[in-house]
């Protein structure tokens, strides 16, 4: 059995490196702010080392700062380990539990097996993955798509502080000597097994009175950037049928896109919206950009909605005056994945052993995750526990102690029936 | 009869003061970037000086740095001048008609009246008001509105540069050496009547194939901004029923809000509209704002449309989820307003003389102007003339040089006209 408070108090202990929006009295009612490669995350990193080798582990960091913590295993195999993952890095309103729980569990299942003396037959380890969030620099499961082959590593090496474009990626790395010798791939570092235990980010497992999420996949997701041109004109002497008015057509747009998605039971969403710095109040803008992020378990679904989401916008585009022109890109197509059968199993073992097939459900995760990208050469299913209200990215996301243990027990059996199977 | 040459190259000659935004070979194919009381605008106001005292006017400054010229009539009254006002500063991508064309077709009716000893019953001159534009500081029709009693002097002087809060109107007046003595007031510098030839900036006079508009009012606005509160939350892991998303409530009120000023003929608007600079594709934004611009010739219909778009949007809010809360601010409150009905005839009267009644029609002004603000304290009203297709606050404003002079030359006769009734 894990060591519920050992966990819990390891978990706040780390928050210490990057705590920020305080939201309560409490010590740990903060959120985070420890953007991938800060001097915050290094620290992490270094005390996460520090801690690994006081396991017996060997540490072995590739060419994107990957770190691969590796417990032996009784047999010697030479086989690849069975890797429990997840990320250190946060958002920069984020919180104590996204990633951050995934590598503490794995921690702390490590520690419950030197502490009985439990050996598994195969190797057992951990995995942080590097700039999960993309948030500092922008590109989301950035290090595990390396390791993926989905993402050249020149092009994440490239990647620029989102405030300060003379810092990269690869630049951080050497200043913090993270950029490892390994290559970064399921070649240079392979993998037997990728398990990794997440928050829900959502609201399914609470509703459903459920304590453990049996992850089966990911849905797919199309990331769309629409640009919308039209005319500036002045608000007060230009009649509506000589407008062409782009915030208009968008809007309408952005409702049509909720009213498709409802009928097709899918997702799609508009997060930013801009119109030009130089907007004002008695102008029509001249051009107005928004995303979409479009969400389905079945790609075919996501595909329709995209499509419909095309013909309805086109003839949004004529209406009102003399209509807007428009343009699209897609800027991110992330197929849905189905995780392995075994895994899968392993988990739901666990999940009947400890919180019996009443507190457990089988779901999809709405996001992507370093499991998406592991799922394309090893062997990878996730656990997710409940999340308060289902809010995460969000310095109040929260799990409560008990939900993190039975989270993190879950993952020590399932790792064990794994290896045993 | 006034000088269409001179007039013309008066024009684009003091464009060379803040020309910007080149988009044609051609000397004249540049928008004009003449904010107020940059050094740009100092220039063209120190030339202005120069070419009234050539013409024998008396020169007065007052205290928002307006600029009052004035040339005696023949009976020596005391009794204020009439004036023709307007403004020489521009929108930052602006054109060499709004504003600028007022004030150089006042100095052609002064030229043409000196150079044929021509002198009228009581003192005629010209206004340059300063700030009409707001959009270096941000507050449009500032100094008449100043010099109406409408906006306190103190809060127009304490205005800052948008882009640096260390300049103040106020400072840039000093810079200078326009923050004159004279009271900005109706009392400091009394008007007996206010003309002002400006630029359609619309569509209405090409699409009736008139050449003058003759102004009986300006439409009331209203100026609303709306905050919708929602709550940040996963694209991903977030059913659509358990958002409160603000953009989408946004999207659905701004087209309503276009939906309901159809039904009652008037005109609703939103040229802003900005989610929080850290939104991402991902994230259901916290929080969204945007303006409603409101307008109709009668005051009641721009109420009925406030009031309709405030039960709608509240009904909106309620939709989708759990529903987003919201707040709107009144920013400006510009009711309808009524020019005078002898300046109309002096100016009907003119328009019949130069183009004939088919090719006039009176008219009712979509934008505010500075003659708004001079119609609570004195005789006003205005002639505006054609532009392309419309277009204003844009580099590619244009109108034609016999458009340009059709104007003035209303403008000319509609003063004399005045002045001998
Ligand atoms: N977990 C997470 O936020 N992943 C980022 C990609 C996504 O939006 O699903
Ligand atoms: N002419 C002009 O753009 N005035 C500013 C106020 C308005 O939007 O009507």
């Amino acid at each position: 059995s894990i060591n519920s408070n050992r966990l819990w108090e390891t978990l706040h202990q780390t928050c210490e490196w990057g705590q920020a929006h305080r939201y309560g009295d409490n010590a740990t009612e903060t959120g985070m702010a420890r953007l991938t490669l800060n001097d915050d995350d290094a620290r992490v990193r270094r005390w996460f080392a520090e801690e690994v080798k006081k396991l017996g582990c060997t540490l072995s960091v590739d060419q994107m700062g990957n770190m691969f913590a590796r417990r032996a295993g009784s047999l010697n195999s030479p086989a690849p380990m069975i890797a429990m993952g997840s990320h250190l890095d946060t958002q920069p309103r984020g919180g104590r539990y996204d990633g951050i729980l995934g590598v503490m569990a794995a921690l702390e299942v490590l520690r419950t097996m030197k502490e009985s003396n439990f050996q598994t037959n195969y190797d057992v380890g951990i995995a942080n993955w590097t700039n999960e969030e993309g948030a500092r620099f922008p590109k989301s499961m950035c290090s595990s798509g390396v390791w993926a082959g989905a993402i050249p590593i020149q092009q994440a090496w490239d990647l620029r502080d989102i405030h300060n474009p003379n810092v990269s990626l690869k630049s951080e790395l050497e200043r913090h000597g993270y950029l490892g010798d390994i290559e970064c791939s399921a070649k240079g570092y392979p993998l037997g097994a990728h398990f990794e235990l997440h928050i829900e980010q959502g609201p399914i497992l609470p509703a459903n009175d459920c304590k453990i999420g049996i992850v089966q996949g990911a849905q797919g997701y199309r990331w769309l950037t629409f640009t919308i041109q039209g005319k500036d004109a002045h608000t007060g002497t230009t009649p509506l049928a000589n407008r062409h008015d782009p915030l208009l057509a968008a809007s309408r747009m952005i409702a049509a896109s909720n009213d498709i998605a409802k009928k097709h039971d899918a997702l799609a969403s508009t997060g930013i919206i801009r119109v030009p710095s130089n907007a004002s109040t008695n102008t029509i803008a001249s051009e107005v950009t928004f995303t979409l992020d479009i969400r389905h378990p079945e790609d075919s679904v996501v595909h329709a909605v995209q499509e419909e989401c095309l013909r309805t916008f086109q003839s949004i585009a004529s209406q009102d005056g003399k209509g807007v022109s428009y343009s699209w890109t897609l800027d991110t197509d992330s197929p849905a994945v189905k995780f392995d059968q075994n895994c899968i199993s392993s988990i739901q073992a666990a999940a009947d052993h400890i919180v019996g097939p009443e507190r457990s459900m089988l779901m999809t995760s709405g996001a992507g995750h370093d499991s998406v990208y592991t799922s394309k050469h090893c062997p990878t299913a996730m656990i997710f526990i409940p999340c308060k209200d289902g809010v995460s990215h969000h310095p109040t996301e929260y799990s409560t102690p008990e939900d993190c243990a039975i989270g993190t027990q879950a993952l020590l059996e399932a790792v064990v029936n794994y290896d045993q199977a």
